[in-house]
């Protein structure tokens, strides 16, 4: 599976300025939230990126990417009609190759030393050649905030699972009904991790949700995905690493502790800390 | 002494992101940099703002002030030639009115509750009718950052100085010979806030550095500050609370932690870094 595009969607009218914010990456360098992302799958052998922006966003983000900004294409959603026609908005930059997609609102810091969450998830996409869709083990009261997936381990592999089922936003009944992933530990799911590796039938499958959608509604990612499992192999990798969701209340300073305790700076910003709440 | 105008210089090239950065305030709302800078002038009885910026980013940084966007006047920088060439942009805002000044880097956290730091300011000249700069305590390894006080204590009054002499970034040496105000601990110096009430006479003496400057160098504020104190009464209130440098490494993180260690949810981002350590 040849892997050198992918598809970061950043067009939420809401969360405009997250790709612009400044953090210290666990490197201890300065940068936008855009440019760690775009490392990110860069890092995973990347070569030319989309981003999905909301219209004339695409200026102030080209800048925030700094060198790197010459990777990437921008695309804009004129109408926000939800995450899947986002991702719909890739379909000519995409063509016929399968692809990495990431959200443009989280940060994920990896625990494995020298391999990043998306490499980690391009080596098992490339090894099982199919779409394989980062998840992490989550808190049942976690529920509300994600796509959940449903199905069972690989033999002789703890961390990846065959997808059966995939429920946005599922609820604790629907969860305990058809979500439940033998091994994990009690009131923990699977829940999407904001990374997948993707062939270009989920561009196919949102394409058909929107011509199917007569009423203009929102076109919602979850869905597609769970028509995918059904069409082609599709696996859940749980990495080995953490994501951080940016726009949520506290989201920068929560992924800039995690990135800075995982990183070169970790004493001294601890001795910050402290220094502050002594203070 | 009326005060209805303020200035705030954002203009620095280098950190033109920085009035974008979202940041949660003590009262637990997520806000611009910029729209918390433009909150404490407001605080403060101010109803008109100047904002210096570079060239073509008055559109972002009116969307980053949301609904207080009516308060303000942008005036771009066109060359980057200095602080003090940034704030004499504001001589036509200004006219012949006393304003207050803010710099756009930094946040501002005050330990008298109900009472922001610009406010214990404007009261200060408002008492005593004439200029004042906020000033705090710094120890002498931060001199090289800093403008910096001399002067003698105005009696029957612990937090107000008479200004003697401002130095920019002085050497050890010249604080000791100079600088070093009777009261404070051993090792401490007077050191500019980012926050200042002002006279137009400092207007017009930007304006005679900018004249005498022959060979179109950068223009400081502090010889400028230092000038203003030989010809009008000019104090140094040490103001209650603290300043946070956004524009530093882990300036933003060390502002957010202060803001919330300050506000209504101390206890919960504290359980959040707690669980982030035990990770």
């Amino acid at each position: 599976m040849k892997l050198k595009k992918a598809v970061i969607t950043a067009a939420a009218p809401a969360q405009r300025l997250l790709p612009l914010q400044r953090l210290v990456d666990r490197d201890g360098e300065e940068k936008t939230a855009l440019r760690i992302v775009i490392e990110e799958v860069i890092s995973a052998g990347v070569e030319e990126i989309a981003i999905i922006v909301c219209p004339g966003d695409g200026d102030a983000y080209r800048e925030a990417a700094g060198e790197l900004a010459a990777r990437l294409v921008f695309v804009e959603q004129h109408q926000p009609r939800g995450y899947g026609d986002a991702l719909h908005r890739a379909a000519d930059f995409v063509g016929r190759e399968s692809f990495v997609h990431l959200v443009g609102d989280h940060l994920y810091v990896s625990t494995i030393a020298g391999k990043r969450c998306a490499q980690q998830l391009v080596e098992a996409a490339q090894a099982h050649d199919c779409c394989v869709s980062a998840v992490q083990a989550t808190r049942e009261n976690m529920l509300p905030y994600y796509g959940v997936v449903g199905g069972r381990r690989v033999e002789r592999n703890n961390h990846l699972y065959e997808i059966e089922r995939i429920i946005e936003k599922p609820t604790p009944t629907e969860a305990e009904q058809s979500l439940i992933v033998p091994g994990l530990r009690a009131g923990h799911y699977l829940c999407l991790f904001g990374m997948h590796v993707l062939t270009p039938t989920v561009i196919d499958l949102l394409g058909e949700a929107a011509a199917n959608s007569a009423d203009k509604g929102n076109i919602q990612l979850s869905p597609a995905l769970a028509a995918l499992a059904q069409r082609e192999r599709h696996l859940a990798l749980q990495v080995s690493g953490k994501r951080y969701n940016i726009g949520v209340k506290y989201g920068i300073l929560t992924a800039q502790f995690a990135l800075a305790l995982a990183g070169n700076d970790r004493s001294e910003v601890l001795a910050e800390l402290v220094t502050l709440l002594a203070g």
